[in-house]
């Protein structure tokens, strides 16, 4: 079978997290990433010997890439013709314009969470809303947060049923090796109701969602505190074991050793993972409480890498590879090596 | 009439901040602060030329006091045989052990929130249940987040009825000038339910409490994001009606400049109030939102300065200096000049 | 005898101390400080009761003012009208603009550190350079660092004689209640030589010096660590003696608490200070290590508040009150307090 | 040729990473490693599938590992019945206890910095002694802050000679993943001088070295500030030069993208190292500048993974595998992939 062809623009922090990832799709072949400039992300691309092409992006000036011998490919049109897809994971804005080129090369595209709704037609997540993607060409999926809050919102959805969701999100703001992003001493707010709870009424009309988010001076990892409203009681236990049949949800403990959110960072890289990176949200067993009729949770979002086997689901989708969310995440789950071991997460008592 | 004499035990954060409150209220008079060692607080004390006596507690060796020429007033036991009431800020246990000196020698105690519940006959909160203490011996106040969270729901109880809250505590791990505790770049789960939502069920026995709480990196001040459920919906205008009316919360706007924990640490620094501090909680106006018929908002904790006037609130229970939570904390707020100042908070559109 | 008349452009995180430090000159007359918008710190002031008349800069829409009832006493051309000189505390660049008013109204001018060297006639230290501001019409000071470290470095020079100096900013990033600037789990280098290393060599050109900056996520004031090569051998306990013996720096040591930079911040707002400012770097006595010929020690710089004495230094030498450098920093000392108070700081030995 | 058989005591952040540098060594084989618990560390070895086999120290409790189902191949004694050498990454005084079962059972070690010297026979840095350290039982590495200083200085004494280093140690206070060690917004100063100034000198006796030390709350990687007198003035292209031809120091400027110590995180990294280690220090070109005679730049250590090759050079020298410097650290350079690629870093001008 013929494998589907997939570039994508901009090789920055999410965009090295998605070629990685369609390097694994064995059904897909990365054909090629583009970039404007020696960045870090390009300098280690060249010291590790130049696995994945480089194209330049439409106006880059490769003068300072060939400074450093860093060897270019072709043109950002060189790449358009090869692909069937693009991953776009340009700064946010440069989505918008790059989709003109799209459009003339006829190529699908699939945006980061980044850029506006309205330029998809499809506002995107693999668990969620899988069949609306099927044979669309522009899809955008939602932001990292919002990625993750859905997994566990519509995990219980699909087994209890839920009506209301109240998020806290204590959002990290800066990236390991960001400088341009800070806070200091500081805690700040923003204005509510968050953006992350209207996404999530976006994909999921069938819900109230509403939530305040806080900035925090940490780069590991997002922690959202989620407050959910059944159509029935769920219990403790039930959502609990919801939870731990989702495969792209790790249950883990604070007995374990998961004390907060650098440990899954320190968990990843001591995996082995490239770069330490997860793909599953985590999620505390010891932080579900019961809150009458509502249960009440804490999750872990690792904001660098959660989004990739959305977007590996996105094109599934959109390419038509599989035309149902249980095929089309199943193998991506199967490629991505996400959640075959659950081992080491069961509770004590089994 | 006699004033009320009260003394301090434990001159540190806490401490010294009790002495000032207590100094300034007219209907008490504050006999002397105790300690043990040459601080920064101490040491501070002494620059400003000893404002407050000093004695020495049980045990404490005089001589690196001495060495700096810090003068001490008497022992631990002179200072109870001068006053009507202690104010314990000794460190969490300490204030057990003390309790036998207070009752040998028939004096009234206060603890703060870092004791056990069983030291005192009344864990106390000046709005929420000033009567209960009303003449007794040992009361324990809440600790600094209890007590900001249950002004807040205390304030829409008492106008709307409250049935449920679910909190999400977003923790300040240090102290200004702490470096005995810390976290660095990490966001550090605690197991559900806190402790917090449990203790504002032991005050307030009618509503079902749960609650997360997540320790963050930061030193000035905890915010609290609260759902929650009323006896009737409570519209997002009714809340900060409320809030607005009462005089130990601030609301205030990310707009006005309220952009997070820090502003209101750098606010109160500007207003030139020792050591910055400030007595009322902070309220986002435009944190609030309606989640179904419950209601979302965001609080800010001033951690070191809060449950200061929670405590003059229990020296005038205990000592029936007033019989009544309206007289004693409006007594309270206005030797704190708590609640004055309302112009430059007011929304825009009044 | 006729107080000189002094205003404030610029009610921001330096204007309001330098207002607070006119005050206290029996001197001087504050007449009043010029800002253009509700920010928190002129909220603060309308709180306050407005101890100081504000007035409009130019191109200020005072609507916003208005609307929350903050009286404005008048116009930035009513206040030139009312003064002898100008304390000019804008925004970096901003300070250059007002000049040309400042020219036209013939009132002098003293500016800060962001401003560029020729907006002034003279780069001013009052320890180091004094005698050259006298008379003079517009003055600009070193920034926070390099006030600090000249203090330091001048106090060396004038005993024992100073050839070369190196130095290591530790720099904090932002002031307490900074949003807009941050860093989060990073050390930010700066390309040497430092621009602090510069200025000294502008101020002191007998001097040679270089140095390395590393900016660190902290708030609360800069550790410079000094190698200083002197024309004979400095030893420590020289050293010490020279620093102890100078008005404007505080000699501590780890073992009475002084663990770090916030402990400076701690014990300005345990003294009770407005706003916990300290006049004074901080010194520690611990730090001082010989390194062969040469001396190395740490200080501490409050980057809030270190440049106010000098600053009033400077309205001495500009406007001819004192002519010279003892007289000058003598008479700023004693209105500020500083110097005053010896004893808690000495060594243990003595 | 026979390979030598090497044991790792203590899985934890050093331990892992001792382990895989073993692991990629062709002429050593890793035997297995020795922990006690389920720490995340040991959780990740079994979800990897136990690529290294797992002993359990003394006293340890297997139900723990039991009740994970993690496998363990055997106990300590059957470690070193095994290997010719442990390598001892214990806690810090673990290893002294440890010291006596390696006597007895005739198997030499290598103890991590945290041991007391006196543990060893040689105090060892791979460049700066490797001759000491060959044929002998005990050695002890230098620690992380001191075995990448020594690189520099130890660079800089063979080419030029070295008479005097004073060093400014900004240090980053905890590991990812760490929550027991923390310090919120504050520099906590050490008395001076500090340990690594000590160590160095007594790795290199004919150098005087001097040294003050501040902790900073940051987790990836030291920055140390170094002043360098030489025998004879080195200028700034001499050490420049001097740098780029060490293996183990990688070269870089803030115009690359390095803007301080995350960067090098973010590089190792994107290089899709394990765990993102990086074996060389960095070195900031845009820091070097000349002080009079003087030399001074600035360095970047990375705590976790710096002290791997010197133990791999310890290794080759008490195992007599290897009898000098050069073909010691020329055997490790060669297994671990040092120093191999330079093309990214050389200055622009090349």
């Amino acid at each position: 079978m013929k494998k589907i062809r997939v570039g994508v623009a901009g090789y920055g922090t999410i965009g090295q997290r998605l070629a990685d990832g369609v390097a694994m799709q064995e059904d897909m072949e990365l054909v090629g990433v583009a970039d404007l400039a020696p960045t870090l992300s390009v300098r280690a691309l060249y010291e590790k010997g130049m696995p994945y092409d480089l194209y330049l992006v439409e106006g880059a000036d490769s003068s300072a890439l060939d400074a450093q011998g860093i060897p270019i490919t072709g043109s950002f049109q060189d790449l358009l013709g090869k692909v069937d897809v693009m991953l776009d994971s340009s700064p946010g804005g440069v989505g918008a314009k790059n989709k003109a080129l799209y459009e003339a090369a006829g190529v699908k595209a699939i945006f980061q969470g980044g850029e506006k709704n309205d330029i998809a037609d499809v506002f995107f997540h693999g668990y969620a809303n899988y069949e609306k993607g099927v044979g669309q060409n522009y899809l955008k999926l939602t932001s990292c947060n919002t990625t993750g809050l859905i997994r566990a919102v519509d995990c219980l959805d699909r087994v209890f049923g839920v009506e209301k969701v109240a998020i806290t999100i204590i959002r990290r703001m800066a990236d390991p090796g960001d400088y341009h992003r800070g806070l200091i001493n500081a805690l700040q707010m923003e204005k509510a109701p968050s953006h992350q709870a209207l996404d999530l009424m976006t994909i999921m009309p069938h819900i109230s969602a509403t939530g305040i988010l806080v900035h925090t001076p940490v780069t590991h990892g997002h922690i959202i505190s989620v407050v959910v409203s059944g159509k029935q009681k769920i219990s403790k236990a039930d959502a609990e074991a919801a939870f731990r049949a989702h495969p792209r949800i790790r249950v883990v403990t604070i007995e374990e050793g998961f004390a907060g959110n650098s440990s899954f960072f320190k968990y990843g890289r001591d995996l082995g993972r490239p770069r330490g990176d997860l793909y599953e949200i985590g999620l505390w067993a010891d932080s579900i409480v019961e809150s009458g009729d509502d249960i009440m949770f804490a999750l872990h979002i690792p904001q660098e890498s959660i989004t990739i086997p959305e977007t590996m689901d996105a094109i599934r989708a959109a390419c038509n590879m599989q035309l149902t969310r249980e095929e089309g995440t199943a193998m991506t789950n199967k490629y991505l090596n996400i959640g075959q071991f659950k081992g080491i997460f069961r509770p004590k008592e089994q």
